[in-house]
């Protein structure tokens, strides 16, 4: 099942509209204002500077880097096909459980995969000279992790490293991008749907040294300007950024609350990003149960080494809130 | 160079704004009306549902085809990109000139290319079992070609046949999407960012045989939910298509009127789309002479077969047009 995407799917199963359903699978920040945005329709009549100048400068002043550190994508999705197409080596070590789309892109670029457990005690090491993709914080857990050792070890092998920052932002946690000046073969991967709120807009980023930026190919024209037109104002929204993380906070530990004292759950991961990964013997009756009320939650069967009785909340407003308590309190 | 980004690297040159040019170089419907687009934020909040349904039924609705028969992708150019990396087949015959994106997606897809001269009075054919490619109405000339003879030829021949309609609809000409339900291996590449004038919004459409079209591999989420909400409304927008091709039709002919009567092009060739293709010996010159001027124009020297002396005038406004006469009469 598609990321995401299950909602419609479900609301049809359950004769309902998508919009009755609370959506506890999708972990798009839980802040949606309801502003409009105003557009002239001239904006999108001529084609726009292919370089997209305006909207890097945005980027980089964001994420203090260089706006030559920076190349745009539809969508990070569109960025991980990009990347694993354009890197020569073969090996890839993707530290596991991670979202599907990494090793989807491996499969595109006809690469060798490889998994690292990375909730196992092992400690497994890629090879030299192999690629090397890691989540932080991770998918479905929420871990961040000081990557530091990992680092260390990684360019001391020679890797290609790929790592995916698009959750960092909820808790404003340290990222690697600092190091991209110096370690040329470090690509950060970062999606803009998540904290800003926006997965119906088309743009993702790689951040890697200019030389790395300068050897991908960017395809012509692959942003909507609607696009660009909003994420240039909401980067820029300080307003938004705090707002969110303010909303997060308070709205994590009221999610973690209920999941506590519903006595459902074995296994509570403690998470530094916006969802919560759990754990309960009857998870798949859960799921079943509280789809039936009209809550949706992700089962993370398809995640390596986890099951469908590991399920992932995301953190919501206080009504989908409310509704989850009812019902978890309810289940027998 | 790459088109219609021309303008933006010549007003550098210039020194001036994109906005102080008026370029005939992009042929963009002149009709870009400026309402505005007032869109809730909640819009984009969300994952859309990954077949872009609601689109698909406007889009079937307007062309006559059944939704099945429709694949989308992120403009015409990722369309054209994806088509030709489906497709098994190694030989590809361009007919030629044509824009730039075939053959880059054809070296993409590690294709053989062969040529064939659209405008020598040679009548080559390409092999059984082939690709074919025509754009019709034609680039760089806007030139219409009934194809039932054509046609024939490459279906007898067993060929896969890709149709570019990008340009049909300024003068609502025939199309051959009325064969994709019999002809399977016809594809038919429609952009809507000239007629629907929105170079800024990315979504362009392959039409085929139900069949065709589930053998095509769409990425996920690859459309701006701004750019669905706006191309559902424009699509449908019958005042829109009436009074874009009324406009089209009488500023055409103004076009065609100056350019002749400024006596300096000795071909001035028929046109079925929005823009003019002249000719004449001092073709740069007048190119030059014009940049000069802050008008930009498309110099045709990277098409097949043609030089720089060749040209290509967009139809415009009647504000554009009157710099352009202007400019043209006072030529030395």
């Amino acid at each position: 099942m598609k990321h995401g995407a299950n909602i419609y799917k479900y609301a049809k199963e359950l004769g309902c509209n998508p919009e009755e359903i609370y959506d506890f699978s999708s972990n798009i920040n839980l802040y949606q204002p309801t502003q409009t945005l105003t557009l002239q329709h001239s904006v999108v009549s001529k084609y726009a500077e292919t370089n997209y100048s305006q909207l890097k400068e945005v980027i980089a002043k964001n994420y203090e880097i260089d706006t030559k550190e920076i190349a745009l994508y539809n969508g990070a999705t569109s960025a991980i096909f990009a990347l694993l197409k354009s890197l020569k080596r073969k090996d890839v070590f993707l530290y596991a459980p991670l979202y599907g789309e990494y090793e989807k892109a491996c499969i595109s670029a006809k690469k060798n995969i490889y998994k690292i457990n990375r909730i196992s005690d092992e400690e497994d090491e890629p090879n030299e000279d192999s690629i090397v993709v890691f989540v932080n914080p991770s998918t479905p857990e929420g871990e961040y992790t000081p990557l530091d050792t990992l680092l260390e070890m990684w360019m001391e092998k020679e890797c290609v490293i790929i790592i995916d920052e698009s959750f960092l932002e909820f808790e404003a946690l340290p990222s690697c991008r600092d190091k991209i000046k110096t370690y040329k073969k470090l690509y950060i991967i970062q999606s803009f749907s998540k904290f800003y709120s926006c997965a119906g807009v088309r743009v993702g980023a790689i951040f890697a040294h200019q030389k790395s930026i300068k050897k991908l190919t960017q395809p012509l024209w692959n942003l909507s300007s609607f696009d660009v037109e909003f994420l240039k104002e909401r980067l820029d929204d300080e307003e938004f950024k705090k707002h969110s993380r303010e909303l997060h906070k308070a709205h994590k530990a009221q999610l973690q609350n209920i999941l506590e004292e519903s006595n459902l759950f074995s296994e509570i991961v403690p998470s530094d990003a916006n969802f919560i990964l759990v754990f309960s013997s009857r998870g798949e009756e859960i799921f079943n149960y509280l789809l039936e009320h009209k809550i949706l939650v992700r089962t993370c069967g398809s995640f390596d080494y986890l099951s469908n009785n590991w399920l992932r909340f995301a953190v919501k407003d206080e009504e989908a809130h409310k509704e989850l308590e009812n019902y978890l309190l309810n289940f027998k």
